[in-house]
């Protein structure tokens, strides 16, 4: 086995146990981007010399931090001070921030290796596409916005990788590249050094092969709870089967992974009970486009000002038309979400935690696209954190896969809840 | 009359007269720095060099945007491009973004002329205060944490500056220094490239010395109904007077000030009605403590885990005890902060606009504090847009002032009401 194909808690454990070196990590991963990336093209920016540097210090030192050794990928919309950050944009070629994202630094802090950057959709937000195609099926998108970090994971060029989510832009790309993605509750993991969107839904999540994984980089962002959480018995576990308000955007594999997951969990012992949002809750999907849209307008109006001509027309129209949406129009959305955070934690009392599904199904074919986001939208809006794992493959031969969703600030355990239940959901 | 005491409004009125050049106006400020601001010690950096070459640039071009020719100063824990950013923090000495924060750019597109930046409480948080000195009394505070924005207005080294609110750091120094201070509803203005914080709470707001100096700046954001908000008739406007549910941390000079501005207002035709919050809004400025805390440990946490020992104690508290606020506590402070924010337009039935303290009285004497915030809390939560304007002074010489309240995005609608109200309030 190369030391690519290790999972981020794989990984670690090796080095812990001198096992393995985090130089022979990172060689090992540039070695697979050197010889996958000219298909897949997860990155915009790879600094061999400098991972390898970082990687070779880490060996000299004695295991600190949850990540020490580890590589990680940072999406290019996220700041960091040795590698430019474009932001997929043509304004920010070249760009070098002066300083690290928070985040960047607290996964150095933490003993991660910065592998490199990886592509988005511009500013995370719309107009250009990352170039990325989903490592399984080229000809498919691998989901967006987080694509290069998405496909980076899921290709295995890089055990851990950082991504956004203002509306399905992390969780949706872990379904479509067979990995895990955990995006957790809104304002926990400090968001300076990103791009804004969207500023009371724009969320940093990150990826990994296993919920394991997803936890060494909670551990790394000190989520509360973390360490402190016992591990959850799947017997007795009560899983709300909710299909969503939008389940008429469902597509069979999406459908078919789902009810797969359900059975697999009360085959294990779980109780699934079917749930349902209040019907108000409902609105939460358009709720989620109009404060995206309201917010980007202060998001993009000093590079609409400065830069028109640079900036892709979706995000220019985001300080022209707008699709009408007014500050009338925004305070009704605010307002709705305003009375729907309140009330989602008080739904949990007949369950544990929500299955729901991550993107409608596989991965669409082509690059114009990065699929529909609608099955994220209602929880980004809840705040709430949010997390993806695989279940089998579609029809097509892509990756499909299943959502957890927990209240507010239940970050911990969620991924205890997620830790028991991978091993008969992912199988 | 030199050109540093014109006002932001009038000086712009100069400049496209042809009776004043932006140079002249720059080198005017200057003056005033070099004359007072030993005493004063608003100023982080000033470059005279880089302002005068700005300002000779302004003058060859046709007036464009809002601002044209106009200097104007920045807190310093805003980014800016060419000169140091340092957050008053022993860790950003020297710091130089790559990039300037997006209201710097904006300022910059609608033609300011970056002067220099402004001393700050460590962060806009908490730990070191600035060195400013109040410019009416040197003994005492000139407000936090925008200390230095409020006093180089206030002292006139500077038509127009730029502060941030996350409790009461922007209002609160506009009244302890005689001068207007407009937050604008919170998410109107990027906040990219400023310190976070609370991001739920922080706000840029902006200094003049007149409610069209605040207007100038509210056009170079776009902020909606800028233009086309008809003028305000005093006679018959609804002023709703409200004591807040702080009440009783009001000072005789504060109320002194609110009562005199009612009096004013209703000498002028103004409806003065009272005005009460419903029973529950009252916890608010509790909450706003809450959420600052609760947001703060996000906000501060890549800081404590790389830099502990040059973090302030009271910053690194967010990340250790954080006054026992807990993930539980914040949540509910949340849900109060939903259930308040959606009814609070509907108070406005009766009333046009709610007139209140803007801090317990005048600026206190001593550098250990920067006053009071009890006045701010409860509008910073609620999101909504407030100005303050000078009314008179206090028993002891220092300047006092009201502040205006109005709905979320109602941006424009109070600017217009303070310039019909301006004329008899601040008199």
């Amino acid at each position: 086995m190369e030391p690519f194909e290790l999972t981020a808690s794989e990984a670690a454990h090796a080095i812990r146990d001198g096992r393995l070196t985090s130089e022979a990590l990172v060689r090992s991963c540039l070695e697979r981007i050197e010889d996958r990336d000219p298909e897949v093209r997860a990155w915009i920016t790879v600094d061999p010399a400098l991972a390898l540097a970082a990687a070779r210090e880490a060996d000299k030192r004695p295991a600190a931090g949850p990540l020490h050794g580890l590589p990680f990928g940072v999406k290019d919309v996220i700041d960091t001070a040795d590698l430019p950050t474009t932001q997929n944009s043509p304004i920010f070629q070249g760009h070098r921030p002066a300083r690290d994202a928070a985040c960047v630094a607290i996964a150095r802090s933490a003993g991660g290796i910065l592998l490199g950057k990886t592509d988005t959709v511009e500013f995370a937000s719309g107009g250009r596409k990352a170039a990325t195609r989903n490592p399984v099926n080229l000809a498919h998108t691998p989901g967006g916005s987080s694509s290069g970090s998405g496909a980076a994971v899921g290709d295995r060029h890089v055990p851990l990788a950082l991504g956004t989510q203002t509306g399905g832009s992390h969780i949706r790309p872990a379904a479509f590249n067979g990995i895990y993605g955990f995006k957790p509750t809104w304002g926990v993991v400090s968001r300076e050094g990103m791009k804004h969107y969207a500023v009371s839904l724009d969320t940093l999540g990150w990826y990994g092969r296993s919920v394991a994984d997803l936890a060494l980089m909670a551990e790394a962002f000190q989520l509360e709870g973390m360490g402190k959480t016992p591990p959850v018995i799947l017997a007795g576990l009560r899983v709300g089967l909710c299909r969503s308000p939008v389940w008429s955007r469902i597509e069979p594999a999406g459908e078919a992974a789902l009810l797969l997951a359900a059975r697999r969990l009360e085959e294990a012992g779980a109780v699934v009970v079917p749930f349902e949002l209040p019907e108000d809750f409902s609105t939460l999907a358009e709720v989620q486009d109009v404060i995206r849209r309201g917010e980007g307008r202060a998001s993009f109006l000093d590079l609409y000002i400065s830069d028109r001509h640079r900036l892709h027309p979706e995000l220019a129209d985001h300080c022209e038309h707008n699709h009408g949406i007014t500050t009338r129009t925004l305070t009704e959305a605010y307002d709705v979400a305003d009375s729907c955070r309140p009330r989602f934690a008080a739904l949990f009392e007949s369950i544990d935690v929500i299955l729901t599904p991550p993107a409608p199904g596989e991965a669409p074919e082509g690059l114009h696209t990065t699929g529909d986001h609608i099955f994220n939208s209602i929880w980004t809006v809840l705040h709430v954190p949010c997390l993806a794992m695989p279940c089998g493959r579609g029809t097509r031969g892509l990756p499909v896969g299943v959502q957890l969703v927990a209240p507010r600030f239940q970050d911990a355990a969620l991924l205890a809840m997620a830790e028991a239940m991978a091993p008969v959901v992912d199988v």
